[in-house]
């Protein structure tokens, strides 16, 4: 029987990061390509730990359906652990806890903005955004960035624009730490003069920061949630980058209007989050586990993102890369010759892999670009992929 | 800042369940309404066994990123478990791990149906499938059903009369066994003819299938499945009732068109599944647990059954009610004159409480059902909760 389909996918492709993996698994094969967090940092010993208890005392209903808000013990714990972490005041009734990070992405969308409405995003923006407004039929208007996060001139020059037009973005979204793709961090001049400007046009604002806790140099900026005066700002957390992605906890901390709406919604996403990974999540934040887990996860990740760059400072020719001082990524930019997706082919066959800068972009890639992982590769693959990605790009120069 | 938002949600109402929890924490209430399974029938120290080998073995893969169409070797063990429990061949390639089966009637009103396309439901059928749809402003065909599941005449005279309009329903949402709300279960002769109509009319069926493990009398009956000689069935399976609920490991069997398309969705839902609860319900197969599991879940529920249906007999007065060969629920048909949402506020008055039958409907509800859960109150809770019942109904009857 053959079928149809509907419409609602029509906008929607898989994740070129996704169809990526099969070329990671090839053997020899080094990659820069996910976006996954090392097993090294994961804490095994303390979570086998926290479950024997879970099972021993708590089963009946860390096994069984919980409320669609999430467990409130975990909730509870995270308004201390944001109070202390980022300075953040947040009443539990106004968060939710989602299926990792990405659910929120789907249903904020989805709240937000009806089909063919407008978002402003990143240019680049994070891939699991993208795929979220393809899936609702929202349309996007991308703001440039530098190293300094997304430039503030060019959105409020957008802003104009649209406005001239009659149209109201239904939100800005914004991952304003450590950036995915770019590992750019917005300064904070930027972050309230982009409050200022999403107050004096009415426009929500969502604030990505999976990355904010593993910072490797430099200070630390307030999330813009923490400068927030006037409830526009709704912030995304995860236990993804700090605890562990497979268990796939992320909460949102919103008004109480978005998260009625989102438990609303939820209901028909997935009724309720996985109950044993909340009880894992909060035991985690009670035990203050988490306090000792990020500095280990830091000293590793830093080590690696300093290997990345020195890697790169000795080989790599005809291009220029973001310095990030934390998270999981940084940028590189080719000779504007050079297109990564097509180069893509030769990096394969020198055995390293990347993701190409065309799958962050909303529209108008930059086509010379990749996203590079520091995270996941051994320190010595690093170095090796690293030269060898110089080798194809001098080999793709010679090429044209 | 006061937000506006989009359409997307209006068809969208809570859960009257999910409302009714904080009527069921009162002191001293029993309730039927809730869905969920007994914790005495959760495995712990099964559980708890497992969890210990997959953090000493597994973690690095248990607590990471895993695929979108999930774990390949759960998928690899529900092959055989498909093929040994409902005789069903399935190729691993062609199924998706789903969170929840929730996620899966979410996912497939989306990929099969455009906004304000037509499915079949029975009636009464399952709110998460309710919500899905409203969630998706995809608009149902209600067929009636009887004790013996949907009443196939009903079936065949709508979709003539849709075909007439020129409308053809985007798929056939079913639960032939032990349905939730009403614990009906489709007669085989129903089954061959509702497929042999899909046949005829080129109408997907998604077959639900939570509750086809727990069978407390009667002879098993073979899933639409298994009788498909037409690949038009899609499959949705839940380690829910027969593992833990709060694990949210479902699975949805179907053409690799289906399984392509619910990929590229689940991306941008939610990326990808628990991987430890995956890892749980591998080994829970793997180790052939669940054979052990499910006849002790049966004996126990079976008694509650027993015990609810001999409480019914001897107190009940001005109703009729199924009488469930399986599953989780009966389904109770008050005096026609009785109106079970007026009657549920003297029902909590009397500390009991149960879901009315109108949350089931798409529309047209018949407003003097109810729907009882069995399987989560203590024995006697359940013999002292049908005798509150019993008095509610009687009070209520005076009083018109």
């Amino acid at each position: 029987m053959d079928f149809e389909f509907s419409d609602n996918l029509k906008n929607v492709k898989s994740s070129e990061i996704r169809d990526l993996l099969k070329y990671i698994r090839l053997p020899g094969m080094i990659s820069f390509g996910g976006g996954m967090p090392n097993p090294e940092s994961f804490p095994s010993k303390e979570i086998k730990n926290i479950l024997d208890d879970i099972i021993d005392n708590h089963s009946s209903s860390a096994l069984q359906y919980g409320e669609t808000d999430g467990l409130i013990y975990l909730r509870d714990e995270l308004k201390n652990y944001l109070l202390k972490d980022e300075n953040m005041h947040v009443n539990p009734d106004n968060m939710i806890i989602t299926t990792g990070s990405q659910q929120a992405l789907y249903a904020l969308s989805k709240i937000f903005a009806n089909p063919n409405d407008y978002v402003i995003t990143e240019a680049p923006t994070y891939v699991g955004m993208l795929s979220s407004l393809n899936a609702n039929s929202v349309r996007s208007v991308s703001v440039n960035m530098d190293s300094d996060g997304m430039i503030i001139e060019d959105l409020e020059s957008k802003l104009k624009m649209l406005k001239s037009m009659g149209i109201k973005p239904k939100f800005i979204y914004t991952i304003p730490t450590f950036q995915n793709p770019a590992g750019y961090t917005m300064t904070l001049d930027r972050r309230k003069h982009l409050l200022e400007l999403a107050y004096q046009y009415g426009i929500p604002v969502i604030e990505d920061n999976p990355y904010g806790d593993l910072r490797y140099s430099g200070s630390k900026l307030p999330a813009l949630k923490s400068l927030d005066t006037n409830d526009i700002v709704t912030y995304l957390g995860t236990f993804s980058k700090v605890m562990a992605p497979g268990l796939r906890t992320g909460f949102t901390v919103s008004q109480p209007e978005v998260i009625h709406r989102f438990n609303m919604l939820k209901q028909s996403l997935d009724l309720t989050g996985d109950s044993l990974s909340q009880y894992i999540a909060y035991e985690y934040l009670k035990r203050g586990i988490i306090y000792d887990q990020i500095p280990k996860t830091i000293n590793i990740y830093r080590r690696k993102r300093d290997i990345m760059l020195e890697s790169l400072d000795d080989n790599m020719e005809n291009a220029e890369w973001s310095r990030p001082d934390g998270g999981m990524f940084l940028w590189l930019k080719l000779n504007g010759k050079i297109d990564s997706s097509k180069m893509l082919k030769r990096a394969i066959d020198n055995k390293v892999a990347y993701v190409t800068g065309s799958a962050f972009y909303y529209n108008n890639p930059e086509i010379n670009t990749m996203r590079l992982n520091f995270t996941y590769s051994q320190d010595d693959e690093i170095k090796e992929g690293i030269k060898r990605l110089a080798k194809t790009v001098n080999d793709e120069m010679k090429s044209y």
